[in-house]
C-alpha cells in the first residue's frame, strides 16, 4: 500500500552517501540528485546511508541538508529522511511546542494502534527526557487539555471484542451530551479516550442506528465552533476511518492558496512508506481528480518534485 | 531483600504437586503442609506446580485450593500463589469492580515503575479483554474519576534528569491550589500525574523547603477529608516513600480491631518476593515490636502460620 517506488537493484548506502556529498559541494546544491537519492530509499535504508555519511565525512547530512536546502523543500527532506518512529517523534515535539497544533497530537494518539502509540511515546521519553503527556499537559489548558492529555495518555485495549450493549449505552451518552451543548462533558471524555478503537466503532454505529445521523455530524450541526469541539470531531474521524481523515486533510490541504504545506508534508512522508496507495485511491474517488495532478498543481519546485517522487509520481 | 525462605534442595514442582494432592484428599485438609509447600517456593516454581498437578488430576489447582480453604487464609493463598503479574492484575481487577478501592489502583499506578505499570496494563488487558483505565473510568466519578484516570494511563517518564526551577514552580503551584482547598485543580492533577518520580520528589522537597511543611502535612491539615484528599495523600506518599507508605499501611492494617485482613495480606504477598525485609525494618524502627510479633498477636490459626512463613518467621 506504500507509494515509494525503490530502484532495484539500489545503490550501496555508501554510494548514496558520496553522491548526496557530491550533491552538496561546490556552488549551488544539486537538488534534483537528492531527490533522486533520498526520494526513492526506504527508512532503514535511509539511516545506513547518514551513518555511512557520518563515517565519511564527520559531518551530520540532516545539519548539512539544512544549511542546503531550504523552505517547504527543506521542511519536507527534514520530515522524510528520519525512520518513522523517529519521524513521529519529532513531528509530536513540534507540535506541542508553542500554541499547540492539537491535530497533530490527534492524529498520534488516535491513528496509530495502542503498541505503535506506546512505542511512539517511548521512543519521545528516549529523544527528550520528558513523557508526551506532560509535555501536552504542560501546554494546553482548560477543556482541550482535559481531552488531549487523557488522550495521549491511555494505553486502549487493542483487541477485536466488542460490547453491543455498552455501544448502544454509551451511544446514547454521547447523544445526551451532544444534545445539551455539553462538549466538555466528563462522560464524552471518558468513552473517546478510554474505549478501543473497536468498542467506539460498534458505538458510532449505534449512534447512526439510533439517531439517524453520524456523530461527527452531530457534533458539526453544534453551534460552538471552538478548538475542542473540532478536536472532538478529529478524534472520532482518525479513530473510525484513519483513512479517510487523512484523505480529507490532504483535500483541505490542497484547497487553501498556496496549499497547506505543513498539512501535506506530514501527511505524504508519514504515510508514502505504509499506506499512501489506499489514500490516493479515496482521494481519486472523492475528488476525480488524481493527486499526482492535485499536488503539481497547487506546488512548485524542488518541493513539488520532491513529494511527487514520493507519492510514485 | 525478600524475606521469603525457600529450602535447599527444593523438592521438584512434582513432588510438590503429589504432596498438595495428599494435602487435600480424604477428610478436612492438612493447612500445615499446604502452608509448608507454598509459603516456601518461589514464583516460577509455584507455576510449575499448578502446571504439574494440572498435569497428573487434570484439575485446576488454584481452585480445589478455594474450595478445600476458607476465610483469610483461603484469601490469602489465593492472592500468593500467581506470579507477581497476574497478582497484581487480580488485585487491581477486584479493587475496580462494585466500590472502588482507590488505594489500591494508586498503588499499582505509583509504586510500580513506568515499565512495571505497563506490564500490569498490558496483563490486566491479555486477562480481561479491557483496559485498566477504562475499567477505573467507568467505576469512578467527580473528583476521583479526574484523578484516578490519568494516574493509572500515564505513561511518566523514567528517567532520574530533574529540572530545578520546574520543581520550585511547580511546588508554588502545589501550595496555592492546597491553600486556596482546592483539591481538584487541574494543575494539581496534572503534576502529579504527568511528571516523573524524580521530578516529583524535587518538587516535593522544595514545598518543604519553601513552605517549611511536607506537602502530605499540608494537605492533611486542611478540612474536607474526602475521597479525593486522601487520594491526593496516597498518591503523594507512594510516589516519594513507597516502603514508608507501605509500612505505614501494615501499621495500620495491624491496629484494626481484628486486623485489616485485605491491606495485610496484599501487602505482604506483593512484598515478600520483593522487598518487604526493607519494609519490616521501618516497622520494627518505626513501633519498637517486630512485624512477625504484631502479626502474630493480631492474627490466628492458619492465616498466622501462613502469614508468619512468608515475612520469614
Amino acid at each position: 500500500m506504500a507509494t515509494l517506488s525503490i530502484p532495484q537493484p539500489v545503490p550501496s548506502p555508501l554510494e548514496d552517501a558520496e553522491a548526496l556529498r557530491k550533491a552538496c559541494q561546490g556552488w549551488g546544491t544539486d537538488e534534483k540528485a537528492v531527490i533522486e537519492i533520498l526520494a526513492h530509499r526506504g527508512a532503514v535504508h535511509r539511516t545506513q546511508i547518514r551513518l555511512a555519511y557520518k563515517e565519511l565525512y564527520k559531518e551530520d547530512l540532516v545539519k548539512r541538508l539544512e544549511s542546503e536546502l531550504s523552505g517547504d523543500f527543506e521542511r519536507a527532506v527534514y520530515r522524510w529522511i528520519f525512520e518513522p518512529l523517529e519521524r513521529e517523534v519529532i513531528i509530536a515535539n513540534i507540535a506541542v511546542k508553542a500554541r499547540i497544533d492539537y491535530r497533530v497530537i490527534i492524529e498520534t494518539a488516535c491513528i496509530n494502534s495502542p503498541p505503535e502509540l506506546l512505542a511512539v511515546k517511548q521512543a519521545y521519553q528516549a529523544r527528550y527526557k520528558r513523557s508526551l503527556e506532560e509535555d501536552v499537559a504542560s501546554h494546553t489548558s482548560g477543556d482541550l487539555r482535559k481531552f488531549l492529555v487523557p488522550l495521549v495518555a491511555s494505553h486502549r485495549y487493542g483487541g477485536e471484542e466488542v460490547d453491543p450493549s455498552l455501544a448502544l449505552t454509551e451511544a446514547r451518552i454521547l447523544h445526551d451530551a451532544i444534545k445539551q451543548n455539553a462538549f466538555n462533558h466528563e462522560e464524552i471524555t471518558r468513552i473517546l479516550t478510554t474505549r478501543s478503537r473497536f468498542q467506539l466503532n460498534a458505538t458510532f454505529n449505534r449512534f447512526k442506528d439510533e439517531f439517524g445521523v453520524s456523530v461527527t455530524k452531530g457534533l458539526s450541526s453544534s453551534e460552538c465552533p471552538d478548538d475542542l469541539l473540532s478536536s472532538l470531531r478529529v478524534a472520532i474521524r482518525c479513530i473510525s476511518s484513519p483513512h479517510k481523515y487523512l484523505e480529507k486533510a490532504l483535500r483541505n490541504a490542497l484547497k487553501k492558496p498556496g496549499a497547506d504545506a505543513d498539512v501535506l508534508t506530514r501527511v505524504i512522508t508519514t504515510r508514502a512508506e505504509k499506506d499512501l496507495k489506499v489514500i490516493k485511491e479515496l482521494y481519486l474517488h472523492r475528488t476525480n481528480t488524481s493527486l499526482d495532478h492535485a499536488i503539481a498543481k497547487e506546488t512548485s519546485n524542488d518541493y513539488k518534485s520532491f513529494l511527487l517522487a514520493l507519492i510514485g509520481n
